[in-house]
């Protein structure tokens, strides 16, 4: 059964000479398994033209047998078991897209260890133990490819390691969370609570039964662990990323924003400082008219600031079974063609003075300046307003910016929100809690991050 | 002299294991040769690392010895005669940045014939002798790359032939040329007229001594011709373009165009129909709130639109020293790895329903179907628009949306703009003329094209 793909292969694909057959593994049936499936089908003569060579599903492994035959059709092998398809001589190239850290890794490391190459969407698996999958890799000789891993249609892997390699990258900031963006868009436009626009996501379909990945912003610092990686070289470990989700975020946040010219979206940024890189996720006021603001539903937007090449920016679809399996297919082409370089290629960045090898330390959250947003409720109490600026003042606390915004329903909620130039976070932490001291329990009923991304 | 540098870059290199250096040999010490020796100079360690091997500028050929000696430094051999550099067999590649179309042919044929990789910008070279030069280049097993030919800063040649590699590619519309942008975005913003703007980019420098090639389209043709190449596997001849600069723009179109929800720009069209792909490239309105829409200034932005990944956008700096090095060196970095693909892997386009291959024709402008939109002056008499509509109706001119635009200083251009539903150019035309010749001479002031992109 799995040597009969071969004649069939070759007669569709008459234009290519060379017909030594990419023989792939498929480890998981599901949407993005599906979308795999469905394009290497549709589109094998134009994938065999530019691989150089035919690339062919030739077996899955599922839970549901009869499911996953329906998937891959008749040529295709189907076994439940896993690890027969890991380490079966005919598969080349195994596709890990069933998710998860625990089988999938071991799965993943068997991969290796039998001499096949690898393509995995798996961001939580790579983010977590990328250093051991990557080691392990390099160890073999196979490649471990992931492009689908970071916003799926946005080829953002391939760009930043060879379409950019030429430059020191400076900064990506990225709307990498599908989810997290569209339930920000809803309560944007509509002024929907987070847990209305959540309840909508799920019903629509963009959000999981358990949605706290997402909202939590553990996903997308998976993916922004992993563009760091790339960026700087750097190795990052998960645990270090500081993650903030959309959850504790109030509508009227986003209006007073506007007021200001900004739009809140959650970003992820990894940053070049001096000293550390940042590698963080939480959300941050945009300036309106960055690009970053304009992403909006459940698209992904990636703005990369480079050395020689300027800045950059990217958008595209962050999920789904056929973007999903653009991704995987340029990956399997890449291995078809040899082309892929591992993560493993990282070693940590070169300052530019020395020229010398360093590694980077990731800069602790509370370390991080920014300029910030404060919001100020009136509570009903107008005269507060006169007196707030002085407040501020006695605290350390400079105004670069304010406005007063009235509530259209509900006076109490009229606020007065700041802008103050840029500081670290423990330090604004600190003036605000001499603020709290001074001024009896006064305290914004917001504090977010004001990201000040270069417009040019 | 040329040997000395092996020592030097094996120093500050010291964790790249293989030391088998790429040597470079320059063409051209101008713009993008400046920036392409200062980029591998100052992120010499980082490239090393990247491309596996340190790659070093060894020799450059320019007019000015003196000049040229400054750019690239001390270390680099320098000579007048080009023919020396590509013949030299301490040359492993040859970067071709002079221009032109005459010499810098005769020799990129000739680096070839000397088994030399080619490393160009020259969108004019590729777009008018790309077949000639690609199948030399196949028959000699030598890569030719052009990253830096097509919006330099933006990796898309990169994206359209590897990242979307999986893709059927259904169209890239882009805004490619950046001196025309400036050129459109000081009229849209600031009204000026046409030669006002030309003068200010030349003033500022976005425009050359002679910018025809950039305001008559020529130059965006080029790079759409090579996007359609990569994109549909076409070979695309360059004079079967169809090229139609914004000389003739008048900035009320604009303000018209606004009016309906639209932005003029000069965009180049590669899309796939279902006999014949269109390529071509003239003022177009653009829905306002699409991403095209947005890039302002000298910058360029591609929208790519695919069958898998769904809509992408790219946006990056398409003109600059640097920003073209960024492209130049990306692409030395793939030769070093061996990585790089010709276009000439280009094969005609499968169509999908039979698999088989077929070549694609390009479809004549007349027949390109679109809404369009036409501009009628009123010319101070007001009475004829109650009579327009019908006059349209009687010529067979379907009226989609329609409206009025006041001129703020000037009566007589008060004008009544139309959009009609999609039809042919040619189509369009007979309809003109029938209508000219039922009414006195009615002809509309403008007619202009109207690209109605998918937004989601």
């Amino acid at each position: 059964m799995v040597h009969d793909f071969l004649f069939s292969v070759a007669s569709d694909t008459s234009g290519v000479s060379d017909a030594c057959v990419l023989r792939v593994g498929l480890i998981g049936t599901g949407v993005v398994g599906t979308g795999t499936s469905l394009v290497l089908a549709r589109n094998a003569a134009l994938i065999a033209q530019r691989a150089g060579r035919p690339i062919k599903l030739v077996m899955a492994a599922a839970r549901n047998l009869s499911k996953a035959a329906q998937v891959v059709g008749p040529d295709v092998v189907v076994v439940k078991d896993p690890w027969i398809l890991v380490r079966h001589p005919e598969v080349d190239v195994v596709v890990e897209v069933m998710g998860g850290v625990g089988l999938a890794k071991d799965l993943v490391l068997e991969a290796i260890a039998q001499g096949k190459h690898v393509v995995t969407a798996n961001k939580a698996l790579l983010a977590e133990y990328g250093s051991e999958i990557f080691a392990a890799a390099d160890a073999r000789g196979v490649i471990v490819a992931y492009e689908a891993a970071v916003a799926v249609s946005i080829p953002i892997v391939k760009a930043l390691r060879e379409g950019l390699a030429a430059n020191r990258i400076q900064e990506v900031v990225g709307i990498v969370n599908g989810t997290s963006n569209f339930i920000l868009t809803k309560m944007e436009e509509e002024g929907m609570g987070f847990v209305a626009a959540l309840r909508l996501a799920t019903e629509l379909g963009y959000a999981e039964a358990d949605p706290s990945l997402d909202t939590k912003g553990i996903d997308a610092a998976h993916k922004t662990a992993l563009l760091a990686a790339i960026a700087f070289g750097a190795d990052v470990h998960f645990d270090q990323v500081h993650a903030q989700g959309i959850h504790a975020l109030d509508p009227w946040d986003m209006v007073c924003a506007r007021a200001l010219g900004y739009r809140i979206k959650l970003l992820g940024v990894a940053r070049q400082g001096d000293d550390a890189i940042e590698v963080r996720v939480h959300p941050a006021l945009v300036p309106e008219k960055h690009w970053l603001a304009q992403v909006q539903g459940s698209m992904n937007g990636i703005w990369v600031n480079t050395d020689a090449a300027g800045p950059t920016f990217y958008f595209g679809a962050g999920a789904g079974s056929q973007t999903t399996a653009s991704a995987v297919v340029a990956d399997l082409i890449d291995v078809a063609r040899q082309r892929a370089i591992n993560l493993s290629s990282r070693v940590p960045h070169r300052s530019v003075s020395s020229g010398s090898i360093r590694s980077w330390p990731i800069m602790p959250i509370g370390q991080v300046a920014s300029r910030h947003y404060l919001r100020f409720a009136m509570g009903g109490r107008l005269d507060l307003l006169s007196c707030l600026p002085r407040w501020l003042q006695k605290s350390g606390i400079k105004v670069q910016q304010s406005v007063f915004v009235q509530h259209p329903q509900d006076a109490t909620q009229d606020s007065w929100v700041v802008l103050t130039p840029s500081l670290a976070g423990d330090v604004l932490v600190d003036k605000l809690t001499v603020l709290k001291r001074k001024v009896k329990d006064l305290e914004p009923a917001a504090v977010w991050r004001v990201e000040d991304l270069n417009l040019s």
